[in-house]
């Protein structure tokens, strides 16, 4: 109900502040029986972890997960498995003025109005560093659908676009450059942007690109849960996202249906993909791509005017280490997001035949 | 959990094909003691029901609601509203021709993918019809929500589009021209537009955009369920939307963090509002305000080529009376979703303190 | 939330109070591919009706059920099922007494506290009558587990009990006479002793015994949603339940672990059942059986002080034709119920495993 | 979904087997500006643990809970209270004979039928170490709750019953005698009873009664989650609870109405008491009462026969350090339950008016 609970079969409950003792989860309703690559897991958190590249935040969180429980001899039992990554590096004193302070554009000040207290060390539960927890649960649903192949990669930073279709591009790239664009050119445009923003002590949005390939046909549920609306919600719910399109999009709502219209192979695959692989709700089996907006970092390294707790305005100077642009290190959230929606409609969709 | 159910406190659970009896739900968690205005629900309705003016379908549905329970002597006592609203109009043989034949860009083969079956009579389920229910549950939950304004209007139809940004429209000719538009000189250019679109046989589709003011401080939850997290999945559910941003959207991941960022003024309130009235999912009690994309409509009057169970090729021509542009009449859906969502967290944050 | 939702999967929201238009409900995750026979839906429905016999109440009221939505060409398509049964007999004026008047050990107070408005004809929404729906939904979910044999009788009634263990008892005899007995002599003695306190005015509480019979192994979940739970919560949440136990039940609680554990025969079956076939749980395969308490009903034809809403000592004499002992009509409400949860966790049961 | 998160509002979801790395759980929805009195907890925590005298199991494990987050300066902050209780005193060799043989009366088969796979050491997710996480979330749930009274005692064991009604017993002595009995002759009966039973290798069940005092009215929800539904599946979701009965119970369905029914003094009081202060399902403000009947402990320490994972009969022989009766130490147990299931209608409760 207080919304730290994602998922209807496939369960994930997260807890944890950045500055706290430590964050993590449980994963209720993972099914019995899936050898577990622990491996693969770190892994993915490496990819989100700070410190990993020149692009991003230069803070050392070694985010190493520790599993509780549900998991006996390498396998999972189909009870829950309780997990948690201990916080190893707390500058707190980065964060003493905050305590009364409200950063421009954080929660800080909505997290006082509405719960009367607040964990202002390193924005307590807003901090994206609860991402950790989701990146650990969508590793363990991307191995429970080893079919299903999830790709995510920037298509964007500022004003800097990818401009081939995701099929015109080579997804092995990704992870080879630190921005994570599957474009060499673009990458390292990209990159050097970062650079000169960060030099400025300023910061910048991007967009990401996710690709779901390979997905069965059947998933997701009409009217409220629809697939793209679950998959909207999940992506939404990443700290810093401002939008979500997926197939067409809002460029969709420009073309004439006897444009849009996806035609049939005999095959029942579609000529055409503006659907973007679901019709009514519903994974129709050609690919998932969509595209998720994220604003530029709040904290920058400018001065800034804002106002305390008393009303009064204050000049407020960015500390600590943050990063420039967010985009490159939300790349396995967007990826373990949309193994989260796939793995619950997956079961989900065992319960729906006689 | 088969997800015709939204809301978690405030919720409404709808039931109902195209052409079966009836369409309707049951609204549950709705507070005792609200009077109701029937009529003001019944004039929701009507601004979504077909044959209301020249630009949409000219199918005959009164889309009368009748409430079976939950409302004693003009007040809602906190028990359940059931209602329904029972179908007049079924020109079945209309659909015929779709039994055994999918339509493109339809929902008709994912059904009988999933379910091994599928009333195939004007969509069944799928039709946009179900959201019918959705309005008369909005209508209640914005009389639950007297102080709140929500307010829908149509930003786009193809590549006709506002230029202003919302504050310097005239919301009061929104529900005076059959657009829905609230420039005159747009709406004039889009109502021909659509006129033309039509005659060809053709569909189009459109922007939404949805603002919401006087929204109190505090409503949504950390994490998985940001408040605009809801309103994405609310927005994405409505038949046909394929993408949704939210304050500066997809533009904002093109700015910088020194633009981006909303400073405060000392009362609280913001001096720029591109976080569009929600900081870290939670409202700050700036005006939401949000875009809402709608794909055109897949039933065109031309021919074209599809497939049917078999697999064969068969070529199609679209039947019935269907809406050129789905936009103008999707407006009081965007409304009763933005509502559902605002009732619902509004009752939910009075769990939230000590 | 509210309470008005039954069942994770297999879910039943019901609406309606005794005396509105209609009471009903919306049954979603029923699995599609059912081929449903109304007319045994029907006969559970007159199982449970007023008038039936000389020992219930004699209102009339045909309770015969429409459904909206959900089947076509008389199978589930896996959509939701809406339904009504249109109130037909309202005698409102029976209860105009009970407007300002609080009924001894009736809900009426507590409405009014909780809800401070209460649609007062019949009890509302506290009424027995909303039952009728679950027995709906309870015979759908039969049939869609078709193999599994859900049996409740009369067990006791006043201090007249059973004194044979079910597997001595002859079912068929059940729906042959009219308190629902399997024992021949004790049901005649039963009937006399319902009359009698009729007569007299009175009423008198029973017991119903629940035996399900073929169950799967494996349904339930260990923790909290244990199958016996379930089982007890469902049960308890009828109206005038007082008490559950399966099993050894209380009994059970006098024994020593060396006479009550369940010693395994090679087949994995036990060679006793004190269980009632549930292991920490889950079902293993055994009979699983259960007793369900009821109180007797509040409404007597005496005279009874009590208070109004302002507080102050009233008269009241007991109006309208109530059940002078409730049991007789439940058996099938039990029934309905044993039936859902088995259904849902029969679903639930799919998502378990790799 | 699978069964291990308990309530709606405020939320506990629990993880951990009792022979893995730690138990442990997540307690969401706990409202924010609560003082927590941590040495409460701790002490509740005692009076579950294993060791505390000389009629419970002597395994030694120290039960200290850690807390990872959702608490700052000593307050509740709103967030997710992330905890664990380290295992410390793994023996599972203690274990190792029951790999492959199914001890009867224990859920060892179930599971493996179930999932396919099982962590056998000391009953993996099945033991009653679980509800330890209970006691935590309880603990603070009292907290939220401070006006509430929660008593719970042993009212019997095997065949020795207390015969007074609770409120001629004197609480106080609880706490001071090891069975937890308040009649301080009965309790001494218990206790040597135990301990003879102990001696002989064998067990024995019990019942606990609970009292809940100074409810405030208006507490759960009408049809399917009545609080004493609630309560009821709380109850029977304890390990080896075989029955629950509230207010006048099973002895309630031998009485007339016009003996049962509970007449009101003009305070709006009741004169008796036999609804156990439930009303519909709702709270009336008078005493909740009932009691909660455990089976015999399984495993004993005798030879038994039983069976191994191919079916072939094997002896057994109970190993380790076990309770000769479980009711002393589920006293706290019972307690935990009834109010995490107040605290989450509490919250509820808010949302039902206007």
């Amino acid at each position: 109900m207080s919304g730290n609970t994602f998922g209807k079969v496939f369960q994930l409950t997260t807890f944890g502040e950045s500055h706290g003792a430590a964050i993590g989860g449980v994963i209720d309703g993972c099914p019995s029986g899936i050898e577990l690559d622990l491996q693969a897991i770190q892994k993915d958190l490496n990819r989100r972890k700070p410190g990993q590249s020149a692009i991003v935040t230069q803070r050392k969180e070694p985010d190493e997960v520790q599993f509780f429980s549900g998991i006996f001899e390498g396998k999972t039992t189909g009870v829950p498995i309780g997990f948690a990554i201990f916080n190893t590096n707390h500058k707190s004193r980065d964060y003493d003025h905050i305590k009364d302070q409200y950063r421009p554009s954080h929660a800080d000040k909505v997290y006082d109005d509405k719960y009367g207290v607040r964990d202002y060390r390193g924005g307590g539960r807003s901090s994206a560093r609860e991402t950790a927890s989701r990146v650990v649960a969508g590793a363990i649903a991307k191995q429970f659908l080893p079919d299903v192949k999830f790709t995510a990669f920037v298509s964007s930073v500022g004003d800097i676009k990818l401009d081939k279709p995701y099929h015109n591009l080579d997804f092995d790239f990704i992870e080879q450059n630190p921005v994570r664009c599957p474009d060499p050119e673009k990458a390292a445009e990209m990159e050097d942007y970062i650079k000169k923003i960060r030099k400025e002590g300023d910061t910048v949005g991007g967009v990401i690109t996710g690709v779901i390939q390979n997905v069965p046909i059947g998933l997701g549920e009409p009217v409220f849960d629809k697939l793209h609306a679950e998959l909207g919600k999940a992506m939404l719910s990443i700290n810093a996202v401002k939008g979500f399109e997926y197939g067409s999009g809002f460029e969709g709502a420009q073309k004439r249906g006897s444009d849009h219209n996806d035609l049939y192979n005999t095959d029942g695959t579609t000529k055409t993909n503006h659907a973007g692989g679901i019709q009514g709700g519903i994974s129709n089996g050609m690919d998932i791509y969509f595209n998720v907006a994220f604003k530029p970092v709040a904290t920058i390294m400018q001065s800034q005017k804002t106002i305390n707790n008393k009303g009064e305005q204050v000049d407020m100077q960015g500390k600590g280490r943050h990063d420039p642009c967010v985009v490159p290190r939300a790349v396995p959230i967007v990826e373990a997001m949309a193994a989260l929606v796939l793995a619950d409609f997956t079961l989900l969709n065992r319960t729906i035949k006689k």
